[in-house]
């Protein structure tokens, strides 16, 4: 009953996590009133204009750059001033951004690109092999921070990496600090945070 | 520090309803990994292939026509088996498609498109024009189903309808029944409900 473009458009955007049918239903009928030309174009160039870190596997828009040739590093990895000793592991490029944005770390960056999870990898898209050869050639390195959450899935993961990384003895292998965190109240805070914060207190 | 082509994307997207910030940010590198070339012909088939019907202001695909001429109307409006006295005023176009899903109406539509509410429209879109010239010259009518929803809105809206309609003396105005949903427990039924249920027992 539907017009074929119509149906395309929801079976297509259904699939999309956090989209369900029915809001894909109601995106639908949203964009017909809309001009949808500036989305259609913004989702074209995701594909043409922005290119992945072959050093870190972060964004970056190759023609951002001043140079004569397409750099295939991006802006971090190519920064002089970064602090080349330090490597944040994090799971994914929104991870990356938020620690940006503290303006606290002034190291390098590798995204790893999913978790593993207690029924296997996660989207099996997690980048080991490639961390470990960037480890391996990376000699400036001295510190990897496994910056993942403190969940079962980023525990999961931590203990994984650690196995990997006991080969590279110079290597110190650290973890985000445990506590509190920031507005959190002493007496709603659960049992674990509580006994991390007080351990870590300074 | 994000590409110039995420950061337009996340901002499109974040004014899509539904989709905040955060889940444009997600959506983001979640596209970055797919073939958007689909989901963006998706979008750009919504403006170009996707008509809206002059009669009843729901969508329809005029290529899908058989005659020599683009049809300017929907196939329901032009379907020559549909009922032809009797017009539901529907918010918008999924609720028709609800009703059409019940297979149990086999009369015309009418997309009005918005609401009444205690504030004022609901993004100013009612047809409120385009309904009452509906209704005058369609000389065919002898009911007209006021198919919103049981909500104050709806009930605001229905009650400004029904002074407009007052002036069309031989039609007859009909809302949808109140009663108990399918697979309600008479116990935890609201009062109103339960009311609303005997009253119209069958």
């Amino acid at each position: 009953m539907l017009p074929r473009p119509l149906t395309k458009f929801i079976e297509l955007f259904s699939k999309v996590p956090g989209i369900g049918p029915r809001q894909a239903h109601r995106l639908a009928f949203w964009f017909l009133k809309r001009d949808v030309y500036a989305f259609s174009m913004a989702l074209k160039d995701l594909a043409d204009k922005v290119s992945v870190c072959k050093q870190c596997f972060f964004v970056f828009d190759p023609s951002a750059s001043s140079g004569q040739e397409q750099p295939t590093t991006c802006s971090i990895c190519r920064n002089p001033n970064r602090d080349k000793t330090t490597l944040a592991v994090v799971e994914k490029e929104t991870d990356l951004i938020s620690i940006e944005k503290t303006k606290k770390y002034p190291g390098l960056y590798f995204v790893l690109g999913g978790l593993f999870s207690s029924t296997g990898r996660n989207g099996h898209e997690i980048r080991l092999k490639e961390l470990s050869q960037r480890i391996q050639n990376d000699k400036n390195l001295g510190e990897v921070i496994l910056a993942l959450s403190h969940t079962a899935e980023g525990d999961l993961t931590a203990m994984e990496l650690e196995k990997i990384f006991n080969q590279f003895k110079h290597l110190k292998i650290t973890r985000l600090g445990l506590g509190l965190p920031r507005g959190a109240e002493v007496e709603f805070a659960d049992e674990d945070t509580l006994a991390n914060a007080i351990q870590s207190r300074r």
